[in-house]
Formats: structure tokens, sequence, C-alpha cells
């Protein structure tokens, strides 16, 4: 369980194939997210009709409403969302920090963002603050709900992942602030570590008493992290990349750093990433994201911003982004614009002028409608992008989605 | 085109097809209603999974929002929303009234109603107010919207909904508060069945028209008024069944009045119904509208509860509503219970623990679920019905609904 087999290739890029008890993902993919054992506005046919391998959920909110408990008396998240597609839950490391203290938002604290996933921490100074306590042990933050105290810790991560129930779940790490200072950077990445290890000692001894129930087997992804400095991000990644486990992944690149920051970090650890493991880049998936950290030797991606801009009416078209409620679009006949190879049940199915009108009329079907298009978009690209990598020719497919992308 | 052929009579219930250029309508039929051209939160192939066979959309909104002509150049409704089942679009008759004037509602105003068919119009002195102006012309209103001024005839309500392309199209008419005086109503009636002659005479010209551009024809049918008056509601019937058109349909029942009132009405109405011609019910559908309708000899229902309901976590079942974010159901890992035959892809496919906990986190997957059961339940009814009443067995049929119904 959880092997990973490459059958390709190309420079850094990557053609692979992970199993999981929930079945095989072929590599590069997008993972759809559903925050809170949904992703916002789509059915679960939906999610298999457009190709989906993989969907991701978030235990920050799960453990928060309804309780891991609660989806462990239903059996984990597979049967309560009734879903037969591999899983893989994040740790809550990131949302302690973007969400814990969302409430009452402080100069210097490491927030406030608007929502999962989002770019917004504020300026950091490498201090914590009394809102999001961080010690050895583990973070102590505030619910965004309620304003109640809770702990987690590496251990506690693990048995509420446990209880979740997903096929891949992630280390508990802190996630430090993009515009963090070398020294707190390299503090803050030597927690991570000793966390990670923690979270193995925990994992392994879940992993038991889920044998012991009958239960499948999770993976354990510990995360790389480092913020913008090459050197602490190539330590990192050395460092979970010798963990006994099945994958890595690469956090804290979505939390303020820059985009070339972002690439020269990629180009940087790209050497040391483990070719037996899948590579996970936490919390990116656009489609430059995935054209370029494909390039880099990345396997999964994830990101809210597919069914978020769709929400708003913002639509990925292989020319770049539109705004679908643009007026003129009044009158447009045609669907939203892609290549052939990427064209969407939603770009096949519906008008640009038809797609307006709801939005207009605030019709709650045209958001779900623009989500569905952007997640089936982005894992169009991802099985296009595997293809060019099998064929050897990836380096031509990244400059030809390149050409058309900024010149549309 | 439009035949309409019974296969079965049980006492006043009938079994029948009606022929529409996008295809047989099998009655007794609910009619999911898409207002806006969108069922609200429902992709149109979940509207046509649950085996839907006719749609409604209403022309008043329409005609504000995108206007008829922009449907008109998309090629009619159902190339606007690319879906392939025949389409019923109302006069606007009902809304003139019902949101013509929501912005400053008055005392004594046939208002304010929130949204389009609901039973919320105010008490009436039989006396129409500055903002709806009716004189034997037409009905002047203001837009729901930005308050601006429009005058609906008989004749303009045939040109929009020529140009909105449905199968079948209805009758302007004046659709009187159901707390109308009897000589309101009478005076009501008679403009209603003067209308209804001016009706044919302009959709006469312009289905030639529709003819001379190739576009497919379509029926008209008729509306009965009447108020809470038997003696008005039979010299209705009568009148609009004398029209050689192809379908009636009984307004103004879902305005105000009490439910004995129309039960009543029904039970006086029935045996004056041609039994050559669908009857459309307007603006009813819930579950017991559907079993004592179809009893009296309606063909057809329409109704914008099961969706409504549905956003707010109403679900229908064998046993009557329930509600879904009831504390209850917090760990209920069995679906919305309905008996077998009335399944639906909702009920089987999620818990009700699932379906409480997307209402309590606020997912708007939470209403679009929950309005799909409703509809697909009401289709449910539907088709059992006809069964039970192609078997002569109608009578039994409805006593064990509501056996069930009233003791769950």
């Amino acid at each position: 369980m959880f092997d990973f087999t490459l059958e390709a290739t190309d420079w850094f890029a990557r053609a692979g194939t992970l199993s999981t008890p929930h079945g095989d993902i072929q590599t590069p993919i997008f993972m759809p997210v559903g925050t809170q054992a949904s992703v916002k506005g789509i059915h679960k046919d939906h999610i298999m009709e457009i190709g989906s391998q993989i969907m991701l959920s978030n235990t920050y909110h799960l453990y928060l409403r309804p309780g891991d408990e609660t989806i462990a008396h239903f059996g984990g998240l597979h049967t309560f969302m009734n879903i037969d597609l591999p899983i893989l839950t994040d740790s809550g490391g990131f949302q302690v920090f973007s969400l814990g203290n969302m409430k009452t938002p402080q100069k210097n604290s490491p927030s406030p963002s608007k929502g999962e996933g989002a770019r917004g921490w504020g300026k950091d100074t490498g201090e914590t603050t009394s809102l999001v306590k961080i010690t050895e042990d583990g973070v102590e933050f505030r619910s965004h709900l309620d304003g109640s105290k809770h702990l987690f810790t590496p251990e506690r991560a693990m048995q509420i992942q446990a209880n979740l129930g997903a096929d891949i779940i992630m280390a508990f790490d802190e996630c430090a602030p993009g515009t963090s200072t070398h020294s707190y950077a390299r503090a803050a990445m030597g927690r991570t570590h000793r966390w990670a290890s923690r979270c193995v000692a925990e994992h392994t001894e879940q992993q038991k008493i889920r044998a012991d129930k009958g239960l499948h087997p999770q993976a354990l992804f510990p995360i790389a992290q480092g913020v913008i400095y090459d050197d602490l991000r190539v330590d990192s990644v050395k460092y979970v990349s010798d963990l006994d486990m099945p994958g890595v992944a690469i956090g804290g690149l979505s939390v303020g750093e820059s985009k070339p920051d972002m690439i020269r970090i990629l180009d940087a650890i790209a050497p040391h990433l483990p070719s037996s493991k899948p590579h996970y880049l936490m919390g990116l998936g656009t489609p430059e994201d995935l054209i370029e950290g494909i390039y880099r030797g990345i396997d999964m991606f994830d990101c809210v911003l597919p069914t978020r801009l769709g929400r708003h009416g913002v639509a990925y078209t292989s020319r770049g982004n539109i705004k679908v409620t643009n007026e003129k679009y009044r009158l447009e006949k045609e669907g939203i614009y892609t290549r052939p190879e990427y064209s969407t049940m939603v770009s096949r199915t519906y008008s640009l002028g038809y797609l307006r009108h709801l939005f207009k009329v605030g019709e709650m079907l045209a958001g779900q409608l623009v989500s569905l298009h952007n997640m089936e978009f982005l894992l169009n690209l991802s099985r296009e992008a595997r293809k060019a990598i099998i064929e050897g020719r990836y380096e031509a497919f990244r400059k030809d989605f390149w050409s058309e992308y900024t010149g549309g």
C-alpha cells in the first residue's frame, strides 16, 4: 500500500502512480478541496465525473465541526461523505495560524487571512502573539467560530486524523509567515522537524489501533518548511525525505512570499526531492502553479482558488482568467474558451451569455458551474501534463501553455 | 402536436400523455420551477436524472432580466438553458400582482409576498392600488428590481412568451386575491375571459410568425379564475374549456385562500373539466396538493416550495416534512426516510447526520441536496400515483399515503 511507481520522467517532471486504500492516483494531479467535508457547491457525482482522483479535507475545520469523533462515529470521512475516492487531510498546522486568531487580529500576528489557504498573512516580526501560542509541545489557538481555546500537538493531530480516516494524512508543522527572519524560520523549521518525528511515533501507534479495528491504513506525509531561505529549504527537504514515510510535502509556500521566491525555492529543492516518493506542494494549484510546479518535480497540488474564484465569476481559460460577468459576454453564444483537450462539461454545455445571466440575477447555480469548470480545467491540465511527460515533451508543452496563456 | 391521450381514469383521477415539440409528458406530473432560467442550485443533468418531464420558467422575471429578446437571440429558453425537456412559461399575470409593487407595499395592496408563488397576499378590499393599475387594456406595474414602470397586456404577454419559446405558454390573467369580494372576483374573471380571447388571437398571429422562422409551435393554455366562489369557478372553467386550445389551467388557488376552500373548489369544478385536455393547477405542488389534486382530476402541478423548503433544510418524507437541522439527527446514519418506491438519489446516498452537518457549517451544498431530494420525491409521487390510476387503485393509494403521512 502507498507504493509510488514512476512511469516516466522528463527532466524534473514526473509521471507516477500512487496506490492508496481507495484507489490509485495518477500524478501529477490537482486535488479538489472539500474544506468542511464538501467541495463548495459541488455534488460528489460531479467530483467523480470531472476525473478527480483524490480530494482534500481540512482537519482544523472538521475538528471544530462536526468533530473528529463524530466523523469516526460515521465510519470516517469516506462514509460520512459517501465518496469512493482517496482522501487527504491536512494537519491543521496551516489553519491554526491563519484562522486561529481571526476574530481579534493584531498587528504582528501571523494573520489575518480571509479563509482557508489564502495568501493573506500579516507582517511578521518573528514573534508569536498571545492568541496563537507556540511552544515545544504544540500550538494553542482560538477557534475562529467562538474564540474557545484549543491545543494542537503533533500527537493530537495524528489522533484527530486517525479519527477522520483519510488515506493520506499530514504531519503537524509550524507554518511560519513568508516574511519571517532567517533566525525565526530556522527555529520554526527545527520545531517542525522535531514535531515530524513525534508525528511518526504517534502515527505508528494510531495505525496499530486502526488495524486492530479493521480500518484501512493511512500514509503520513511529513512537511518541509524553511520560509524563503534556500539553505533552510534544502535542509528541511533532506530531513523529511529521510523519514521512513511514503511521501513528502512542501509547506509554507502560500503564505505571503512572492512568486519569484516560490519559484526560486522550488528550483533549489528540486534536486533534493526523493525520486521514490510523491512530492506534494501544499495550498498551491492555479494553472500557472501546476505548469511551473510540475516542471520542478511536483506531483500533487491543492488549492481553494478554483472554487473561490468560480463563486465570484472568474473562470480559467487557456488564455488566462476571465470575468464571466463582463458586459461583453451578454449576448455571447460560445462557452468559456478552452483548447479542445481542456474543454469541460460546463464549457461545452453553457454559453457565456447564460452563465453571465445566472450571476447577474444572483442564481446560486452560477458559482457552482464556474467552480466546477475551474476544477475540471485543472484536472485536464494535470492529465495533459502527464501525457506530455510520458511522451518526453514537457518542456514544449509548458512553452506552448505559456504562449497562449499570456498572449490571449 | 400537443395531443393529449388518456390511458386510464379512476374516478376523476387520470393518467395521460401530452405530446410537445420537446417530448411526451406522462401525467399526472410535478413540474420543477426554474424561475430565472435556473432551478435554484440544481444542475440540469440532475433535473434530468430525477425523472423530470417538463420544467417551468417565469415570464415576469425573464422579461426583466435578461429580457425576452435576449433569450430569443440565444434561440429561446431551450438553447439558452441548453436543456432538452418541454418547458412551460407562465404569463407574468401572477407576478405582476405579487411582485409588481413589493418595494413599496401598502395596506390593501394585493402584496407583499416574499418571492414567486408564495401564499402571501395581503388583505384585499377588492380595489386596486396606485402601484398595480389594472385597466381593460392590461396591467401597469413596477419592477420589483428598480421600480421602473411596465405594461403587460394580453398581446404583450403572447409576444414575450413567443420570444421565450417555451412549448406551453399561459394566457395573461388577472389573479385576484383569495379574499376578494364576489363582485370584484366576477369583474376580474370577466376581464380574464376577455383577455383570454385576446391572447388566443395574438397567439395565433405569433404562431404564424414562429412557423415562418422555422420555430417549433407553442400551445396556449387559458386560465380559469373566480377566487373562492364556486359559481364563478364553474363558469370560468366552462369558459376556458370552450376555447379551442389544447389545455386548461386553474389559477388563483395559491393566493391566500384556505386549504378547505381550495379543496371545495376543486370538487366543484372537477365534473366540468374537459376530459380531452390536460388540467394544470397553477402554483400548487406539495405532496398533499398532489395527492388531493390528482384525486380531483388535476394532471399538472408546479410549486417553488420543494426548492425553497430544501434551501431551509425542510425535507419531504413519506411521514411528513422534517427539519434536517434538528439536533436529533446529529449522529443519524440513515438517510431521509422514504418508502422504498419514493427513495431518491439523495435519500439513498447521504445520511441525515451528513446533511445536518452541511447546514450547520453553512455549506451551500446542503440546500442543493435537500432541494433535489424534495423535487425527486414529488416526481416519484407523480409516478406512483400514475401507476395506481392505471391499476385502478388510486383511492386506496391515496388513503395509504395519508395514513403514513399523518401518522409518521
